[in-house]
């Protein structure tokens, strides 16, 4: 039976989501949990898409095969028996043989949060610590820009190539309350280090160092990515995944 | 000079504020820092009280003496480039020779956080985990008990041994907002486990297993005490404390 998962975690104690041979990964944890639960059975688990060291979910999503019989409540139960502390699995549900939660995954929403205010030690791990004012209305009127289908390749790590880089961004916010700025994207899908790209130029135009118009300048001129800044991992959290 | 800070910390990996040997303390890593700035010299701090491990602090403040001149802004600088990420000193000022950050307080306000909602991994160390439903008009009904000049022995730990057990509480709050529940208490001063023995009551009058009653009763008659199960410590925070 192929099971789907919905699950959060907290990116600070991981070396990334992804499975590495001596690290801590959320990926690992899970297949140590599955491993007990699946009658002592190596059982891999698939994610709708990684998330790099330090970054959290709320809503993360991933489906694995079970051979044991087991009800969806023992399910979770079993898993948040098993897994640590530091993930927790919100909902587990039973879907079709042939769905992926990353290839039927139809659209994702990340939050990235900024301290604007004095340092949180409280949140340092949570909130990336800028501690400067922004100019929300500049970093609101640039956000549109990103509104669309664009060719994102400017805001992608060199290191994931892809045959395309063109994805489209349905929807994005950005709030402001007690000196936290929370900025959200919805979209078909992100590559690496597109939000922390993206978010990385709003803090920039936000603090007067780039022109509003700088985001449609880079997606006209690739080599204009120098201006781009990444935003810290602990400040970005994948939100919730759509099927 | 004397000096009065406002800091604030994450209480999550301290053994508490109060130093004590081998062991990583609030308390600790402030005397570290200050003999450095105080041309290596021994320092003590005196806080405005300790706060149990795990617990955290928004405005704690102390006092300290310092031979050594230096500006205000310096000061601050100089206590954040040496303390842990874990610390921040939000403000200095002068305070007169006399001046106790302890003796000289004459509010204090805590606030104690619970989630009623689904077990959260980012944040277990800063958010009481519940994870059921509490009713919070009961809660806020039995609140009003502790309103004014009590004798809040059968709320004290036993450990904490007292002349007189009579404080004042002046201010009390219950809020919920996105299934956080957040209680305040500011009054003239507080003991040992007090807080979390004032918020273990509440969330048993809010999950019906005490009744509404039960704060008069324990009041009246200190054998009662047997009821209170103390809150866990990673809900607590020093919110302020007013000279």
């Amino acid at each position: 039976m192929r099971y789907l998962i919905k699950f959060s975690y907290d990116g600070t104690n991981f070396s990334g989501y992804q499975k590495q041979p001596k690290e801590r990964t959320v990926e690992g944890e899970f297949e140590k949990a599955l491993y007990n639960i699946n009658n002592h059975t190596e059982t891999r688990i698939y994610s709708s898409g990684r998330t790099d060291r330090g970054v959290h979910a709320l809503g993360q999503t991933a489906h694995f095969d079970l051979e044991v019989d087991i009800t969806l409540y023992k399910l979770k139960c079993a898993l948040n028996s098993l897994l640590p502390d530091d993930i927790h699995v919100i909902s587990t549900e039973i879907v079709d043989k042939n769905f992926h939660a990353r290839y039927n995954a139809v659209e994702k929403t990340y939050i990235y949060k900024i301290n604007v205010g004095e340092y949180s030690p409280i949140f340092r791990n949570y909130i990336y610590q800028y501690n400067k004012p922004l100019d929300i209305k500049r970093m609101n009127d640039a956000l549109n820009s990103f509104l669309g289908e664009h060719d994102f390749k400017a805001f992608v790590s060199e290191e994931a190539v892809k045959s395309n880089y063109v994805r489209k961004i349905t929807k994005s916010s950005i709030t402001a309350s007690d000196n936290i700025i929370e900025i959200s994207f919805t979209g078909n899908g992100f590559m690496k280090y597109q939000v922390r790209n993206m978010v990385g130029v709003l803090i920039k135009i936000g603090s007067g160092k780039l022109p509003v118009g700088i985001i449609e300048e880079i997606f006209n001129d690739y080599e204009k990515r120098k201006f781009i800044t990444t935003a810290k991992s602990e400040g970005l959290y994948l939100s919730e995944v759509k099927y």
